[in-house]
This record gives C-alpha cells, structure tokens and sequence, in this order.
C-alpha cells in the first residue's frame, strides 16, 4: 500500500480519503480536475460531510486545493511545481542526512545498503515503472528519516513522497532511465560510512539534483 | 495580526478558524485543552459543521490534535515537540540560506539589514516580549523565505512560525536574555554578503542553536 492511514474515529471520512486518494493517484481523477463533493459523495458510497472531510485532509497533504468562490480540484501538476517540492525534499532529506551520519550503527547502515543495492540494480534493468520500485524507493528515504527521530521531518518527507506519487500518475520517467549513475542510491551509503555531515549532505544533494534535472 | 488567513468562500468555517486560533495563541484554550465542538460552536457564533472545518485546518497546521476515539485538543507543547520543530526549522532555514545568498540584490541585503539591526537592538534592550518584537522576528525571516520564490519553504516555515507563537502563548523566554549575542541577526546579513551557500547555511544553522540553547 502507497497510502498510510493513520488510526482514526472518522471511519466515514477515512473510507472517503482513500477511496478519493486511490482515484487521484490511479489517475482516474485528473490533475486540475474539478472535484464534486456530490459526486464524490455518490462515488465513495457516504454522505457529503465525510467527503468535504476527506477534501479538507487531502488539501493539507497538498495533493487538492480550493479555489475561493469554486471549490476543490486535484493540485495541478507544473514545473514550477515540482521544482518547489525539490527545493523542500532538497532542504528535508539533507537535514536527515546530516542527523543521521553521527547517529547510524553499522547494522543499520548494513541494513540500508540492501536496499540502495536492490534500488540501483532495478534502475540498471530499467524496472522503475512499477509500484514495487516506488515502493522500495520511498521505504529507504523514509527509513532515514524515521532514524532521526523526527516527527516533523518524517512527516514532511511523506507529504513530498504523495506528491511525486501525484506527479507519476501524470508523467513517465522512462526517456531518462540511461541517465541514472549506478550507484545511485549506493553513494549516499558510502557517504553515511564517512560519518561526516558535510559530505553526507552533499551527497545527498547530488543526488536530488541528479533526480531534479530528470523532471 | 500574527494570523494570516487565505481569501476563501468558507465564510463561516474561517471566521470559526480565526476565532479558535485566536483563543488559542492567546492562551485561552490551553495546550492539552480537549475542544468541544459543540461549546466552540456555540463561543463563535457558527454552527458545528464550520467548527470541524477549523479544526481539521487548525490540525493541518499542527497545533491541533486528534485523539483516536477522543475528539481533538490543543496540541500540548512537549520539549521533544520544541526540539522536532527546531529540526525542521533549520532544515528550511539553511536551505533558505543556501538558496538567497546567491540570489539577493545588494538592495534586498539592504533593507534585510535594517530589519535586523531593529531586532538587535531590541534583543539587547530586553525589549521581546510585546507582538512587535515577534511580528518584525517573523517578518524578517518570512521575508527571506519569500525571497527563495518557493511556496513548500514559505508555506513550511510559517506553519513552524505559529507553532512558536503557540510556545510563547505558554513558556517566557525572559530567563535568556542576558545570553543573546549582540550582532544575533546581523550576522547573518554578514553571511549574505559573503555570497557562499555554505558559509550562509552554517551562520543560520549557527543561529537556530543559538535559540534552540535558550528552550
């Protein structure tokens, strides 16, 4: 499952927030699209409070807006966007870096590396267009950010996560995929074995730009 | 106003919003406080379906919390929850840095200085207890989010602006004032100058220890 729900009393609205979620991150809901709390309502199978609910919590996340006077529709998808959520994963996962390069056992390292290896030898095959590489991707970026402790960053890091998930949806990154360094999820695992934030960050730094010139 | 409020077509659910936050930051609903919707209804002349609206929004924002079968409460300041925000804080801060000392005028330095000579000033005055003191604290380091152009690092960083508001509304700072070095902004209007992210990043990183010391 992309989507985590948290526990929660709003059985009604949680069933609305993923069903609504679901249908934006499938696509069936489009970027721009104007978002129909009726509709939604008939959709989703409760009643239009859960659903406006369900809209005001996605709104947080980031992924619908409300135009005054209009409504809500699904967050369209620009450049200028995505470049936006760049520079905060950019300022996000080099924070988790820094933290995490003094605080790491070796074990956790060693645990880390598995993953970076499986990462790398899928975008070497070319496997990145399924959900068990998104998967697989997003579970090692938040892994670090879980290590540091941090509700917030961990938090932030997740909203950018839903995102580029939001961003998939619309667009492929197949035309890129000769592009990517073999050790590209690697590197950030040698960096944490040098123990040093400076360097830590930096390469982690690299490495959003290496994604940041793929857009 | 501390509270910036977006144009919206939720008339009743901002005016409930304002209304709640308002109570809260100046301290009539405490941190911890359980929120009855019912009661909140009835203290800001709306029905309970705006009230809800708020409070999701207000929880959006983080200063509002909900409790598993519970209802929602204040979000009770922890010293943990003061060190989580500061880690975010300078995150967006030092990627504000990086990002403006290679953009910013010798004019916008300019007028940034004179906001941060002000605040020296009353930092050595011992004058920072009024909304002044917080509204100019705010608006210089808002300011230099915007000058980034990028909405994730503003809209970030004043979600953690009110977060501080809501520690103020419960802890004093007074204790520390004898601690506050005396060029505390000016020097990172020096850092601006030197035009390297680098040396940027680590006076402003420099400056959120410096308050992170004083919690």
């Amino acid at each position: 499952m992309l989507i985590e729900v948290e526990d929660d009393f709003r059985s009604s609205s949680d069933k609305a927030y993923e069903k609504i979620f679901d249908m934006i991150l499938t696509g069936q809901l489009k970027p721009g699209e104007k978002l129909i709390r009726r509709k939604l309502a008939e959709k989703t199978g409760v009643s239009t409070i859960p659903v406006m609910e369900a809209l005001l919590r996605l709104e947080a996340l980031g992924i619908v807006e409300s135009i005054p006077y209009r409504g809500s529709r699904v967050v369209p998808i620009t450049k200028e966007k995505v470049r936006d959520w760049y520079a905060l994963r950019e300022a996000i996962e080099c924070q988790v870096m820094r933290i995490i390069t003094r605080t790491l056992t070796e074990d956790e390292i060693a645990d880390l590396e598995k993953l970076a290896n499986k990462l790398d030898a899928m975008e070497q095959a070319g496997d990145t267009e399924g959900e068990e590489f998104w998967e697989l991707h997003f579970e090692m970026h938040m892994i670090m950010a879980r290590k540091t402790g941090h509700q917030s960053l961990i938090d932030s890091l997740h909203r950018i996560n839903l995102f580029r998930l939001l961003q998939r949806a619309q667009y492929s990154a197949t035309e890129h995929k000769n592009q990517i360094p073999k050790d590209n999820h690697h590197c950030l695992i040698d960096a944490l074995r040098t123990r040093d934030p400076l360097i830590a960050e930096e390469v982690m730094r690299e490495h959003i730009y290496h994604s940041d010139s793929m857009i």
